[in-house]
Order: structure tokens, then C-alpha cells, then sequence
């Protein structure tokens, strides 16, 4: 078993600690971006994962390769190009003040991929789960070209695919309707992954409004049967939900909505957020991992969302979480007593 | 339009995140001041700000001038003299533990202030509005003449002027009474502000206790009242409305009274406060920016909450908030949710 | 009057803030361990206090031994021996993740103690008071059989003998059962202190659950008085409640149990816990100090209680407080608001 | 009297002290870029200086302005366009190990600069000398045209025109030689300043090697005297003269050719270098505040080379020095005694 | 081709800057000890690189493996056991002060190894050769087993043996002499890698003295030429030559003996020493990488004097060098300029 | 054997690394002061060592009476009054860049000291030395007259007196001539200490200059033997010989001059200084332990270099020393090997 992950990896320059941007003279440097993101949770639980990505060829693209094998990530279908490497720049919110996001990743070594830069037939081979986000469509014209013919790609060798919505909506400026691309992608895949606002803007599918209120979990069921009606190879459809009193404090679970059943997880109350970027990629990691090794839909669902709660309590866009953790967690000790 | 505000801009040193002073050998080091914070949040707010005290003829005033500029404030006004820069310490605390404020002040430039040293006709020159707190005629007899020459002039030259009572207990040490001095220079206010504690102390104005239990706001309405039939010049008096679950976790509102009118604004829960300090300050520079540019004295008050309700989420003395951020708020989404 | 404390300090490496063990490489370096805890707390509230224990001839040794200095500990019962200081890894949890301890103390100095490194009738002379935890004998044979000798000596030179029984499910590695050494002591205790685990897992009293659900006082209480009547020459069985919501929110409180009579504290709601770790080690603190000073078992809980409170607000092992700062919380002023 | 510069002004992200890229997880983060520091440096030193160049409509865009302000630099004519800020990578270097840049400043928002973006006659008003270096018209087709129109305009108004050549092997990837656009705008330079492989790179003007053995000061005469002889309208071409022994231990001095004339100055062995970037640039900027103040070509020489090798230990890239220290350094005294 | 090394790898916990140990309460975490540093170094010049070793059975473990794999080194052969991790703490020196390090380091995983914990038949297949240092059989009895073990089966199975003497003072605590284990082990190299004193202590043999004076060339040939007498199996005999002039001041050179030549290298001056820690270990990577790749003895001395050389600059034990910058180097590259 | 020493301990503000000061926003922070320094100094050696002064009651001066415990140093004659912490701001100069220091010391603790503040019989008492510096009486006449009555009351109870002369520019405000203060103490001095500026400014004593050229040692001779014959009740002139070639390196060594003899000291080059402010309290240090404990002047005189050399490899004012390197350098091993 392996999973394969497409996508973009940045350099993530964030300010520190609840900093307003450049407030101090420094930066904390690490790595991440959604498909890398999957691809080292799972690492981190056990799992073959290989991300497949182009990187610049200078220091700073092998620094990041470098990082991606400290995780265990299987790295050999990364191609190496002359260009720059995509920056996202954090500031962390607190309280009513939103955390930030500034990205400068247009023009990177993926954003202008060409077609054989990645031997999809290579890099596909011995794997059984492909994963990918809206995210890379969103980025250029070249990376939706190569994301469909993965998707597609596959398909016919018989993986597993899943699609994560993630719907940005500081990109998609290349002059394409994110639905039709979209669109596209969403009929290759097994497993559809998003939050209400993806589902709505990535795909046009109705839904309900993702601020304020109590959350209508019919209306979410809702939302799901009508994605799984338009895209037939579908088997589930999985949502993350948030509710959001704070940039320190959520309410975090998720659903998944098969064609004749639901699940619905525990929520987790967390109060005190020390990193929510890269949640809903490890509730996808999650996900992935308990259908690969749970084989029980429920149960997976509740790793996904066992496993991004803890994501939560994590500085930077990795889930730096060992199995145990995951297990201790589900098991019912949330009281984060101190073991000793 | 222009406001111009006069006080003493300090030295702050704080130990890093939570610990008691020089519990690791460091000081964070910022500047900080109450008229200095109102300067700086307006300017950064986009109205023109202008900034009048006496710094040391030393590189830390240079710096201190320097920073100033960075915020955009209109330093013209500065007078640099031999002496030293007030500091103060500052230890934040958590949960019960109170943050702390150790001054260092005394014999600071600006205490030392001598008739002359500000040329206040060339000061006010082209200001439509005079800002001072309770903390200027704290320091020294010195600087209490000085402040209520200004008030006197601002007042003969028509400029609007606003009066943060701001009471220190560890203040009023050279030998008169907080109250005369207070009392005479709120004869020159257009608009008076402060807390509970304020109005009682600084003024002797009968209100409501600080300390525990529900606010009741017509206590609060009443002091102001009382406050406005002492000072007949004074056409507004608004008050800050804090209520201290602990050291992280304040719930916050205000309240403005008119002759005829009250307003009272919504409520903001802060659960993991950043840093308060400076907190009164931004409502202050949001009443003076609601009151100067929305013409609606209701809206002014929440522009002054939300304002001041962000500054909690921000390390430092000063207000880093931006125009967007205040009416993002404002149009009611406090969720925190990242912007991506 | 002086307390002396016997057992191991370490030095303490904790990753920055609430990152996992070396996510970034560096560790905030300080020392801590149970009963040198102690001896710091009280001889910062300015009670003469004596540390007793065996630390390594080299560089980090002697640093230890300056820190104690620092702290105004009385050291001059210390001894050096060749060897290792332990070391323990700490990492900080956040909501659902709890903090870990990762011990490297195995063959530390005071480990390989031997019958006559310490002269016990030299060190307990003037000395009123001897207080020590089950870390102690949880260490090794040869600790064990010091701690056992020290509380007998204490018994018979008439000091009050304090005993926190501090069950650490990560020792007890050198094969003897817990309850056999831990009962030998408790033999010389005038008083017991613990959790509800401490009293089951170290001397097999039956007692509530220590996981989920509300605190059922009467079933500590039946706990303590169980205690009280195997090991008659104890005078006092006290408790230490937690609610364990998160890593970051608890209540805090304790119950003190007399042979007639009980005592149960104030609860506070701690709700951005700083750091935890040392926590029972200021509660033992804090009763000792009160039962030397104030002469009321209630007051007495209470100050153990609202030094132990005010010690989650403060980076590092040690209770960094002062006598003031205990009286205002006890004075019922929790508001956390700033003093200046 | 005012300078104005015109040129790129990038984030400056640099590894701590000596650390490799990303060796830790965390940059430095300042701004630097040649045009930008020489306006910085001179109006530390007291003279107006007026910064032109296009920033990113973003918060970090917004945040160089400020700091800019912060030096007293004159901003206003900076202009505002959506796009990226320009980033370059930097890893000090240590004995044998040579500093290295990694430039990340491809599609800058000055990269992208249109005509009528920079409005020439507005900016230029008022300004008696304009300032640029061989590095914008290095950036881009855009770039160069606007620095040669910039140029040609201040010819046309009688300003004084400095031109550092600044070759940057780097960069001028748009398809362009070097030599064709860098003759055009020498052709408008009243003063030419450069390295010797400036000279030779940029405008093929043999002259002496960059590596290794003695100066050979009459073969960089004889470069500057080609020079002055190609571009009839300069009256003096400049030369700084470095001798690399390492990364951290340099000789340091220049060289004055005017067409009657040469003045060498002293020569400073500095061997302890702090950071060397923005050296070249704090000679340009000396040697601009010696011409405007000193009337005296070599005393302006002196100043260049004393202000310039002040740099050299100063972190970032700016010269953060005052007026009184050059003058200490010209004075003769260069020992280091603490000043108490 | 492929290179295995066996020995201990330690976390390394160093005083910040040119601190004293704890002097403030922090330290640089990461990994080192000589064989590993071998391995890291290779696998960064791009030659594989398989590292041996036991490592504890705890995060802190993990975490060594993960770094290791950061830098390409090949894992596979590590196993795992419940123990601790060694730990060296250091400080590091200047001017006349010395670094010093504080071995932490008994009885840690690998220092408890017993036979088959590594199956050295697995481990040393498909390797070309075998490394192994000093400190390995100095650490404790199984130790050295172990490594007599190795070192036979790789002479057995046609593997070149390379063996850094390396003698430390701290270690040897075991109750055997250094030289009968240190000459069972010298039987089997190929090569003999060291400093003068550490073939007079390792091995007995006879040269010239470590401290003061110009070096004597020809007594070190001499020294090496006894040692191949009295080991016949071995080939070369090199020699690391340090002049020490200050703790941050030295010159380096090597030398390599083979029985019927000798290779002196060039030498480099560093002034300005950043971490001479592993400086030892480096050139043993560069000496078998030059042997591997360069098949002429006097390029692959110089190859190793040159990467050890730039190892000099670069904080840690591990050289984090390109081939590009050796070569860069060995080119006659020694200018420190900026690349740019 | 006790050595008392009185003066001012100031808190020490130093801009990280080579930063100007405040050029980003934080302080290192420790404390220093010339005769706190000596004490703590003799201390690290072993010596009683008492410090006397007056500290300023609040959290500032209690964490400074806790550091000076930290050292060893005897606090039990440090008196408390309400008032503020001296402060110095130190930036780290760097090759021809000086160190600078600004004052702000003003309006002390011990700047108000009163006749009665200090009980100077009880402080004295079994003391054997008193030691004191040209900086106390420089502070104010309070401080003025403070030092002539200890240094009369210790001369009348028979300790050693010694007087480092120690003439700072930056004080001396308070009216009256630095050498009529300095001359009355000089009276009471058996050993005169300073270096050549000292011996010039503070007493008027012809000497050679301080700036430039090669030491001519018998014009120092000259000058110490000048003081002698001034001052009767001396025997002892010492003077510390810097050589500063930078602000990074110095040579380094010391002269004694008895009446009938003299002893010149071996020179240290330090070519990286980390940090010489205190290197001449260190130097007293040194002097005073060798005449206390080695009974040979010129032993005594190369134990004082030794140590003060050491004290510029060390951050800080305070001299963390251990009595085994200086011996090690004494012993002539100046080459900086790492001690492993």
C-alpha cells in the first residue's frame, strides 16, 4: 500500500508567535502546502506516502526535499527545475483578529509545469491511492492540465482518488472558472473532501452558510447526496466542520455521507488553537489512513477528526502525531494530564 | 483635519512572553506612552497625527523618534533635550496573576519640561484637535503647568479637545493633589473619557466599584451625568466598560453620554488577551477617528470598541490595526477564521 | 524554624512554547524536581529552607547548586560525587495533546547514593521541619533505603515529617513494589499529601477515580481518613483536586483531612495554564508554610491552595512567588488586573 | 539640496549569524537593495533623500514604506502596484566559505514597472542629484527603459547624476547585454563609481583582475581614465578597492580618477567583518554626502571610505551610522576603546 | 559503491553563541558523534551512506533517525532498544579560553549493545566500506567486542577499513587499556587516519609533541611510516595537522604516508573559527570520498583538507558542504567574496 | 580572609550580538558594575567575597541581590531604599566601530545614599581587604563622601585598601573636581590600580598617552612611581597596558611598580574579543586574589592578567572564571583545544 500526493510545497514564513507581520525583524521558516501536508501525516503514521511535486533546483529546493525525507516521505518522483520556490507568508490571529494569509507563489517551479516534467506512469507506479486538492488547479493553467491527467491516469491503473475541495479564494486568477476545472477533476474521484464553502465555490453545489449559527448537520447530508448524485464514481463525500468562536477557540468534527448512510463524529472543543493551518489536510490524512487501515467508515471518520483535532495543538502546517497519540485520543483521554 | 496629541512616550521592557521580569536574561523592547498610542493608532488609522513631548538628546530618544516616524506620525513638534527616557517594566500575567507595571520614570526629559520648551502657538498651528491623558500631569508639577497651558491654548484656538482621565496609583508623587490639577484641566474638555475608576479617582466623581459582579450601566450613566453637570464645557463623556474574568479573558464594551443621549455598545468576549496595555488608549484614537470622520456618535463608540477590542490581540503598546480590520469587525465577523 | 527537603533535582529541557521535543533545535534549560521545588518555593516567601541531595562534580552541577543560591536555599548540606545529573525532556501539550515527560535520570548522582554521602544528623540539625515525596525512593534501591533513614531520624530528633506521595508510574524500575517502600515511610509521616492516585498507587488505599466526571468530596474524604487510620502517627491527610478539561484549562483546589475534622478549598478555574509541572510541589509548599505561620489548617489550605494556583501562571518547576502576590489572591482579588 | 534614488528595495531574508539556509528553522527579516540604502544612508547622515521605486500593494509592501520613514527617507514618491515584493536569500559566510545570495526577485512589482507608473517630473522636483545603479536596468526590458528615461530627464533638469555600475552576474536574464544598456545610461553619468569588475563586466572597459596579488593602483587609474575617456560627460569615475583575504577579513579603501586628478585614501584592514553587503553602496552614498558637503574631492573620498568601511560592521544592509562617527574614524581614531 | 560506519551518535546541547555552559538558560539541540558525522558528510557530497548504530526506543531517538535520514543517510541498519540517548554538552571557546565538552554519555543504547543486536552480516551488505573511530571501543567492553567484530567481518568480506584513531582523554573508563583494544582493531584497517596524539595514545606509537612550535614534517611522516611497520595490512597512514593558536585562530593541513610516498597538502589559515567540532570527522569523510572518487591520493589529502577546512565554518557537528564548494575551493577559491 | 567591596551595580541593557543599539527591539540583560564585578569575580575563585551597597526596593534590585547570591558573593550588608535601579545601555562595537555605553544612572539607589544608610563598622567586620573604584565617588557627593568615610574607617580597622582609579568622562557632573575627591581616597589606598588615563585624569599624574604607538614601559614605570611618591601610604602602583587595534583585538598585559621594584607581565594577544567591559574589575579581582593567596607580587601580577585576559572571552560584565583555567593558562596552554 502507498499513497501518492500531488501538489505544491512553500517555504511558509510566519511571524512569530501572535505577531503582526514583519512587527519583529524575523521569520519562523518551515515548509508546507496541502498535498504535502497528506503525504507527511501519513508518513508520520506508518504509511508508504511519495509527494510528487517540482521543486527549484537551488538551496532552498533542496532543503525542502531534504525536510520532506526527515518525515519519511518517499521523495524519488520529485523533479527538479530551475525556477523559485512558492513563499506563504502567516500571521497568526488571536481572539477577533483573523489569521493572515499573503501568498507569493506565482511563477514557482510547479506553477509552470510542463507536460512531461512528471512521467505520470513512473510516478503512479505501485501505488493504490492517489490524493490531490483544489489547490493545484487553482494555481495555473499548466498545473490544471497536469492534475486532470493524474486524476485521470489513476483512474484507469485503479487507485483510489481522492479529491480534497479546498477552495482559495486568493487564487484562481488565471482566467479559468474554478467550477469547470473543477468540475473535471471531482468525476475521477472516489472520495470528495471539503468544508461548506468548497463544496459551494469549487463546485456550485448547494449548501449551507458556513458563518454563524448552529450547524444544520441535514443540511450538510443535504449538500453531500447532491455532489454524490452529480459525480457517479463517487462513493463518499466527507465534510469538515468548524465552528469558529474565535481564532483561538473552535468547535471541531466532520461527517461523511455515503450513498445510503451517514456518520457523524464526536465534536472536539478546542480552546486554545496554536496552529489550525493544515487541519483539514490532516483530517484528509486521517481519513485516508483509517480507510486503508480501519476498514470501517465510521471509525475512520473519527480518526480523521481525532487526528486533526490534535493537528490544532501543533505549530506549523505538519501533524507532528504518532499513532498512539491518535489512539489515546480516541480511546476518550482528552484531558491532557500530564504523562509521567 | 489634524490631531495632536502631547505626553510622554516611554521605554518599555517586558519580559518575553509570560515570564516574571528577568526570569531569562531579556527584555523585549518597545516604545510606549498613553498620548504616544493615540498618536500612532491614528496615524496608522490614516488621519493626520501629530505627537508633542521632549525626548533625550541620546540614541535612545533618536530611536525613539525614529519608530514614531515609521508609524507615520508627524514628529515636527519633538523637542530633544539633555536628560534621560522614562522606562517602564512590564510583566504580563495569566490567570490570576496580575501583569505587572514597574515605572522608572522620574527625572525623565520630559519631567523636567520648562516653560518654552514647546512653542505651543506653533505646536497647535493647524490642528483641529488637542488629545492628553491623566498621565501627563501625573509625572511633575512641570509637566501638569505645561498640560493645562495646552489644554487653555487648544481651547482659545478652537481645536476640539479630548481628555483621557487615565488615573495611575503609582503616579501623583511630587505633592498635590491628582483632583485640583485633574479638575482644572477638564474645564477645557470637549470630551471626557475614562473608566469607573478614573472619573472616581482622579475627579471624585461618586460611581460605581470597579471590582466583580455585573456592570450596571445606569451607575455608569450616572457618574457620567455627573460628571458633564460638574464640567459645563464638556459635551461627551464616554467610559470604558471592562469586566476582568482573569489576567487572558476580559469581557469589553464602552459607553458614551451625551446631555441628552446615552449610546452603549455591543460586547466583546476576549479570551486570550495578547497584551491589554494600551487597550484604553485605542478607544481613545477610536473615538477621536469615529467622531472625526463618521459623524454619528453611535458609530463612533463602536468604531472606538472594535478598535480598542483588535488592540487586545496585539503585542505592544501600539494599536497595529488597520482601517479594514476595525470595519471587518464591525460588520459583525469576529469567527477568526483565516483569510486565504 | 527551617525546613529541610530531601531528593533528586534535575535539569529540566523543555522544547520552546508548546512545540514537540526538538521540532526546532534548542531547549529552554532550567533545573527542577519535586522536593527541591519545595525548598525554593518556601525560601522565596522567605522561610528558611534547606536542600538536601547528591549532585554531579561537574559544570552542571555547580550551576545547580548557584541556582539554589539564587533562590536563597540553604545548600550547605549538598554534597558532589562523581557522576550524572539527571535530566528530564518536557514537552508542553495544548488542548487534547498533553504534556509529556520523557526522564533520563537513571544513575544520576544521587541515584548511586550511598550510606554515609549524606550525614543525616548533621543535616537535620536545627532543622524543624523534613518533607520529601515518593520520587525519592521511586529511584532506586539505595534512595529508598536514604529516605527511609532520613524520615526516621526526623521522627526521632521531634521534626514535623511532611510526605507528598507523588506516584510516578515512570519509575519504580529497580524491582521492588511501590507499596512495600512507600508504607515504610508513610509510618513516619505527621503528613500525607496527594492526589487520589498517589494514595491508591503508592499505598493501595482505595479511593475515587481520578478521570472524568464531577468531584465527589466524600469519597476523598473517605480516602484521607482510610489513610489516616493505617498509619497512626499521621495528623493530616491532605488532597489536591483537579479538573482536567485540556492541557491548558482545569480547576484547581484541595481538601485537608483531620482525624475529626475536614477542610475543603476554594476552586479556581485556571484556564490558560503557563505550565503545570511543579504544581503538587508548591501545594506541599504552600501547606507547610502555613502550618508554620498561620496556625489555622484552613488558612493554611487555602494559601497551599492559592500558591499552587498562581504557580500554573509561571514558567518552569518552580513557584516563582511572592508572599504578597499569594495575600491578594487570598484576598479574593483573582481579577488579573493590571497594577500599575 | 536633495538626493534622489531610484531602484528595487527587497525582503532580506537571512539564516542567523552563520548559520547555512534554513540550518534552523527561522530568517532575519529585513529590507535591503542598492538604490534603497544609498538613500538610507544619507538620510541617516542629515541630507534629504527621496527614495523612488514601485512596492506591492500588500502588507509587506507596506510595512517597507514604513521602515523607509522610519530612516527618514522621503517616500512620497513611491508608488503602489499590485504584485510580489522582491526577496533575496542571504547565508554570511565564514574564513573560506563565501557569502552567497540567492536572489528571489523575478516578477517584483518594480519588475513589471510601466511607463507613467513613476510620474519623472513630479518625482525629480526639487532634487539636485539622482542616484542609480547598474542592478535596475539589470531587473528587466521595463526596468531599463524607465532607468534610462529617469536618467535622461535628470540631465535634462541639471540634476547630478551618480551612476554605481553594480554588475550582477545574477541577474540581466531578460535577453539584453549588460554593456548595451549600461553605455546608454553612462552616458548621462556626471560620476561613474564601481569595483574593477563593474568597470570590465558592464561596460568592457579592460582593466585590472578582481582575484588575488596586490593592488595595482596606476593599472585602476588607467580603467577610470578609459572610462572618463568613453563618457565625455563624466567628470570622475570612482573605484573601491577590496582585498579578500576571507570572508571575514578584508583591506578596504578607494580611488577618485578625475581627468586632471587622482586622489587613493587610506586603507582600512578590517578583519572582523559584521556584514559586507551594501558596502559599495554606503561608498556611493559617502561619496555623494562628501561631493554635496565637503567641497573637497579627496576629504569626500575619505568620507566614502570611512562611512564604507563602518559598514562593514553593521548587520543588514543598511549604513546605520551617524555623522559624528565618520568623523571619529576621519579624525584618526580607529582603536575601538569603549566609549564611557 | 557504499560506504557503512559504526559508532555512536549523541545529542549535542550547546551553549548558545561563545557562552559558558547554562550562563543563560538555553541550548542548541542537535545531533553529532564522529562516525555519524562521517555518514552525514558523505551522503551530502552525494556517495551513500549507511550509518550503524543502536539508538534508544523514545522520541528523542526518533528524532536522530529522522535527522539522519534528512541528510540521505541510509537507516536501515539501525536498531532500536529501550536505554537512553548519550549526550555530549559543549561550550565553545575563545581566544585563549578552550572549548570544552562534558561527555553525558554512559550508559547509553549503544554503550549497552550486545551481540546480535546488530546482525553485522545484514548491515554490511552491498557496503564497499567500513568506517569506524576511536571512541567507538573506548565507550564500555560491548563496545568494543562489537567493533572488533565489525572491522573482522568487513577485512572477511573484502570491504576497505578505514579507521579514525581518535583518542579521548574522558573516555577509556572501563578497565581495559586503550592500546590493546585500539591495536586488535588497527589490524584490520586499510587505513589510519589521526593527529599526532592520537596514534602516541591510541597505539603507542612514538611522535612528535601535539602543542607549541612550527610542525616537523618529517617527525610525523616518521610517526606515520612506525605505524604501518607495525600494521601490515594497512596502506596509508593520515595525519591531520592542526596549528592551534587560539581557540578561534588555527592552521590546517593534512598529510597522507604511504609505505613508499608521502602527500603533504596546502595550508589553510582560519581566523575566525565558527565550530572546529567534527573538523576530525570530515576529513575522514573527504579523504574516503576523494579515495572513492578522485583515485589519486594527493587530490583525495587535498579533497579532505579542503572540505574539513570549510567544516570550520559551519556550526554543528555535521558538514553541511556541497561537492560545488570544495571544488569551488580546491580551485584556489579562497577569497570569501560575496556570490552574487 | 574576606574581601569587602563597595560601589554601584547597575542594570546592564547590551543590544544583541554587534547590533546598535534598539536595532531590533530587544535587550540582553544581566548586571554589572565595577566593584560588584571584583566581587563576584573573587567569589567564582573561592574568596569570601562581601559586596556593599544600596539597591532599590522593588522586583528589579531583589532579582539583583538573588544574582549576586547566585555567584556566592556575601549580600548581608546590602541595604534596600525606595528608589530606582542604575541602567547602562551597552552596544558591542566591532573592528573600527567602538563599544559605546550610555549612562542612566542618575537619581540611583545608591546615587541618594545618606550618611546612616550604610553601618560601615558592621559592614567591615571581619573583613580583611576593602576595595573600591574611582566610579562610586564619581557618582554624587553623597557617594563622594560615603567612600571616604569607608575607605578611612577600613584604614583605621587595618584591612588592605585598594583603588582602581577607573576615571569614566561620563560621570563626574555633580560639581566638583574628580581629583580632589579622587586624591583624598588615594590617601587611604596600600594599592593604586588603573591604567594610564585613569592615573592622568583622576589624580593629575603626568603619564604616557593612551592612543597610538608602542607601549614605552618606562614612562608607565615613571607614572606609577610618581603616584607613589604622592601618595605614602601606598606600596603598591599597578597598571593594565592595552594595546587596542580594534574593537575586536587587543594585546593585553599589566605592570606592577612596588618602591623598589617592578614586574612586567607576559602579553596576551586577543584577537576576537566577545567582550571587555569589566576586563580591568577582573584585572583588580586577580591582583587581589594573587597578593591574598600566592604571597609572590609578580605571581600575583600575571594571576591578575590571566584571569582578565580569560574575562574577554566571556559576555557579560562578571568574570565567570574558574581558578582551574586560569591555572591552565598560567601554566602557558593558550591554544584553545577543545578539552575532550
Amino acid at each position: 500500500m502507498s499513497i501518492a500526493t500531488f501538489g505544491e510545497i512553500m517555504l511558509r514564513l510566519k511571524s512569530p508567535g501572535q505577531e503582526r507581520l514583519l512587527q519583529t525583524p524575523s521569520f519562523e521558516a518551515t515548509f508546507g502546502g496541502s498535498e504535502g501536508n497528506v503525504a507527511v501525516a501519513l508518513s508520520r503514521l506508518g504509511l508508504p506516502a511519495r509527494f510528487i511535486t517540482v521543486l527549484p533546483e537551488n538551496q532552498i529546493g533542496r532543503e525542502c526535499l531534504r525536510e520532506l525525507s526527515f518525515h519519511g516521505v518517499d521523495v524519488s518522483a520529485i523533479k527538479f527545475k530551475k525556477g523559485r520556490m512558492g513563499i506563504y507568508f502567516f500571521e497568526n490571529g488571536a481572539n477577533q483578529r483573523p489569521s493572515n494569509v499573503i501568498y507569493d507563489r506565482e511563477n514557482s517551479a510547479l506553477w509552470k509545469i510542463l507536460p512531461g516534467d512528471i512521467d505520470w506512469r513512473e510516478s503512479l507506479k505501485d501505488q493504490t491511492w492517489f490524493h490531490v486538492s483544489g489547490i493545484t488547479p487553482a494555481l495555473s493553467k499548466n498545473c490544471a492540465d497536469e492534475t486532470v491527467k493524474a486524476a485521470r491516469m489513476a483512474t484507469e491503473k485503479g487507485l483510489t482518488v481522492s479529491f480534497d475541495l479546498n477552495y482559495r479564494a486568493k487564487l484562481w486568477n488565471y482566467g479559468v472558472e474554478a467550477r469547470v476545472v473543477m468540475s473535471e477533476i471531482a468525476q475521477y474521484a472516489d472520495i470528495l473532501i471539503g468544508n461548506e464553502e468548497d463544496y459551494q465555490k469549487s463546485l456550485g453545489i448547494e449548501g449551507p452558510s458556513a458563518v454563524g449559527g448552529k450547524i444544520d448537520i441535514d443540511a450538510y447530508q443535504a449538500m453531500c447526496e447532491r455532489a454524490l448524485r452529480r459525480y457517479p464514481k463517487a462513493k463518499m463525500a466527507a465534510v469538515t466542520l468548524r465552528e469558529s468562536f474565535s481564532a483561538d477557540s473552535n468547535d471541531w468534527s466532520g461527517m461523511v455521507v455515503l450513498r445510503e448512510e451517514r456518520f457523524v463524529s464526536r465534536t472536539y472543543h478546542i480552546a486554545d488553537i496554536v496552529d489550525r493551518v493544515g487541519a483539514g489536510d490532516s483530517f484528509s490524512a486521517g481519513l485516508i489512513y483509517g480507510l486503508s487501515t480501519l476498514k470501517d467508515v465510521g471509525a475512520a471518520l473519527e480518526y480523521a477528526v481525532a487526528l486533526s483535532c490534535l493537528k490544532h495543538s501543533i505549530q506549523g502546517d505538519f501533524a507532528l502525531v504518532e499513532k498512539g497519540e491518535v489512539e489515546k485520543l480516541l480511546g476518550g483521554d482528552s484531558s491532557g494530564r500530564v504523562q509521567r
